[in-house]
């Protein structure tokens, strides 16, 4: 991800920042590394043992806390900022975010955070830093912000999409009964490197087959392919700090009946559930959509979770599809549908897409056949 | 990752922890999903919008907080745990909190968490329901039980560097002028994972040429190493969980005096650092020895960061090297010794190694050639 590209991408960022901040009943913003600042400002840090807060306040250039070590990224930034940098004695940290607080004009202010993001390591380093400032949560300022892709954006998430469909297509000549759920998602993890991925995925493919294929979130196993499971591979690939997730399910060989049932059922929750993406539609819409086509089916409790996530420079982020969720769906907002069924101890289907709104409804950034393939 | 493997070793490091907290004058501790939680219970959630949350309390079983989604991978646990799961809407995350905090007893307790991993969200949920309890930094008792680590730690952490060396070795022969530092790192991402390291990494390879060898912390990019250049290679794998960490520096072709003259100060460095690693020995004393050799070389200015980290389910973990940590070298401790030089807009040399500090001295897990070697 380049720092210095677009210069005036920031600059309109920072400069909308404040002002869905001042809407927001906030005066600043503490940001530490992870999507948000490299939204605003390009700036990509690990997490670490080292704090890195970046400070903004309406009235004056971003100012920076960082470890001098990681000075060298700060070289060539296309707008100004402030730096103050310590060294490897964490007893002189509290000293120099005092700095930042006060060239960042913080005391009395109200400061937003990331509730998600921002951990007790910074938290308490900024109350110690202004005491008399109170820090609050910009999620929804944030979110209302980040919500939105623009054309790049947009254009990033296909790319994104296309390199993970392209690895699971490399990968699924492979997928067949005795393969271990371990050794396909490692396969699967070459083919998305392979195919274009940037390094630092979104999350590491879920490879859930038979009984595990129940867990939704369930971590790979070394546990083989048998005759008659059912497959979940949830999966996606970076490109620019973008994200794709995609889920589709196979089935082993010939599967039982009811395995055949959950997945027309999926299928067409799924299908109802992209339907129902269009700009004035809401997000539980999509939710109850896709919900109520299971539930006409009977596993409406085998549904447990909802049916989207928002996606972007996160793997989760708003708009969440869920019951109760009444933002309204807008073009450019760029989200999940991924309706599933699980019988415990027996087996799950997940069929999930990405989707993006557009002026006048909706494209699917992933075409993958969703019907049920045999594999084996 | 097991989850269920060694029932006698969750509770043994459950008891180990009460003891130790006690020590601290800590009554219960809070831990969200991280390496700690994963070494207390063996339970390996991914961090997201979902909190998840496990209350240690002395005189009970431990509770924990999590979606409905994720009680799957509470089935088989060799332990008791209570379980208080939420659904879909984050409103009712504050009560499902609550009743873990009666059930878990932390009213007027002193709780100790994590400052490095647990986030605003967490902590404000956890303060919410238990108004009377205090939090406070568990990390030193926590660093005092996961820095000691046992036979099956250590073996594993050996693995992990037997796994990033053979990557590297399979990954030298594509190293020559023209390659981009963006296809090395790839390609040394998928030799990790068809080496054997669990899909989930330490860290996405550092691989920097030339002027960004400079950057200790510089992200592949897409300059072709060009003739002349040093190249910075820091890497690693992880095996169940344990992580390993290694920096190799190459020549690209024949390469300018200096950077042969630091190149040799830095492998002195770092073969006085691992001298240095011994029973009784402080921690700043490896530091020390390390930096000594490259101040009186002329280099001490630009040698920027500290001399080493530990190692184990963290890539950065207790104890540290570095000036001021006066922790003594302690038979199971495994940390780097990394020194080196950057020449900034020039190029930089570091050559890191794993130690892990034995009854009689120490060991390096990591063995491969440390003089300079010249590819492309």
């Amino acid at each position: 991800m380049s720092q210095t590209g677009n210069s005036s991408k920031f600059l309109i960022r920072q400069k909308r920042l404040s002002v869905s901040q001042k809407a927001a009943g906030l005066d600043a913003l503490a940001v530490n590394p992870g999507p948000t600042l490299f939204y605003l400002t390009g700036l990509n840090f690990h997490l670490s043992e080292r704090p890195v807060v970046v400070l903004f306040n309406t009235s004056q250039p971003p100012v920076i806390v960082l470890p001098e070590l990681e000075t060298a990224k700060l070289r060539g930034l296309p707008y100004p900022i402030q730096a103050f940098e310590y060294g490897e004695d964490p007893d002189t940290w509290a000293s120099v975010f005092k700095q930042a607080a006060v060239a960042s004009n913080l005391q009395g202010k109200k400061v937003g955070v990331e509730p998600r993001r921002l951990r007790v390591l910074e938290l308490h380093l900024l109350e110690a830093a202004a005491p008399d400032a109170k820090f609050l949560s910009a999620e929804d300022s944030l979110a209302s912000l980040r919500m939105y892709k623009d054309a790049d954006e947009i254009s990033a998430l296909r790319k994104a999409a296309q390199i993970a469909q392209n690895a699971l297509l490399a990968t699924i000549p492979m997928i067949k009964v005795g393969v271990t759920e371990r050794a396909i998602a490692s396969e699967l993890t070459i083919q998305l490197l392979r195919n274009g991925s940037d390094p630092e995925m979104p999350f590491s493919p879920i490879v859930s087959g038979g009984p595990n294929s129940a867990n939704p979130h369930a971590m790979p196993s070394d546990r083989p392919l048998q005759p008659g499971d059912l497959l979940v591979i949830d999966w996606g690939a970076s490109f620019k700090g973008y994200f794709s997730d995609i889920t589709r399910t196979f089935a082993i060989g010939p599967v039982e009946e009811e395995f055949k049932k959950i997945y027309r059922l999926v299928q067409e929750a799924n299908a109802a559930g992209r339907a129902a993406c269009k700009p004035e539609n809401l997000a539980q819409e999509v939710d109850q959509a896709a919900r109520s086509v299971i539930e006409a089916g009977g596993y409406g409790k085998e549904f447990r979770h909802r049916t989207g996530h928002g996606l972007g420079l996160e793997t989760h982020e708003e708009p969440y599809m869920r019951a109760g969720n009444l933002v309204p769906l807008s073009p450019g907002m760029t989200f999940t549908v991924e309706p599933g069924i699980y019988l415990l101890e027996r087996g799950g289907v997940r069929i999930e897409d990405d989707m993006v709104i557009t002026a006048s409804g909706a494209e699917s950034l992933t075409d993958l056949p969703r019907e049920m393939q045999i594999l084996g």
